[in-house]
């Protein structure tokens, strides 16, 4: 068993995040591009900015436990992120679309936003308070781009798609 | 291009939550035999009969929209429940595996959360009021199942798995 203790479990969550953020790098530009409105498309061009830092916090997390960063295939966010493709290949640009982007898009932060809750949790639990003060930095940052992405929601893409 | 507006979005967003909850009415009778926290195993036990009733409900909705009940891939999902499964074959029963499990449960339930309130949206938006109200019954009890989930962990699973 590779997991023995809780301790374990923490790395392995941080490798699959750390996979997880990097696919995340790569996908982020092309739903940039695909996205309609501008205020969509700088808010994925801002986040890629983030989570370029979520990827260095999460190596700083791994050195904190004095133990090498590493990655582990996240086979959810895989989906996710094959779910945006789909979705941007689906529909024609417009602002469809860019209620469908904004789906995937948010499905991925609460995915992020549950294992970084998790992790948050657990590495208090661990007296491990320098990766909790680390990853809770980011769990705040992908709270705040959920709500980044309902309002450019509400502010007019779905009443444009509803009307296309 | 398959979806062409808003409606569209709708129902594809539905067929992908039909085929998510299929997928986990299998994974949770699995998940609830892993668990070794009783109180574990009844939330995910008590989970399938709402899992259940989310299917009926997705199944009112395309009715309702006058539409059959179709189902889509959901590769979020199949990724999702793949991560449950790894949990539990990389720990043995016990506390750490448990905590696993509510993390890998957290991460599904978050994954509909964000697919659910996407959809409510977006049925108020087209005047689907029974379709939003199904679908909005549905996201009530996956956001009390996570929270369910929350309270299992701090009630002692967490803690109990950093003693083992």
């Amino acid at each position: 068993m590779a997991v023995k203790d809780l301790n374990d479990a923490l790395l392995d969550l941080m490798k699959d995040l750390l996979h997880a953020e990097k696919q995340l790098t790569k996908a982020l530009p092309k739903m940039a591009k695909k996205a309609g409105h501008d205020e969509l498309r700088q808010a994925f061009e801002s986040h890629l900015e983030e989570t370029q830092e979520h990827v260095t916090r999460l190596e700083q997390a791994f050195e904190a436990m004095d133990e090498k960063p590493r990655t582990k295939v996240c086979h959810a966010m895989q989906g996710l992120i094959e779910e945006g493709e789909e979705a941007s290949q689906e529909a024609e640009e417009g602002s469809t679309r860019d209620a469908m982007l904004i789906a995937a898009a948010q499905k991925v932060e609460h995915y992020e936003i549950a294992s970084y809750g998790t992790a948050v949790v657990w590495a208090q639990q661990l007296d491990q308070g320098k990766v909790a003060k680390l990853l809770h930095a980011t769990l705040d940052e992908e709270k705040e781009a959920d709500e980044k992405l309902t309002q450019i929601a509400e502010s007019g893409v779905n009443v444009a798609a509803e009307n296309e």
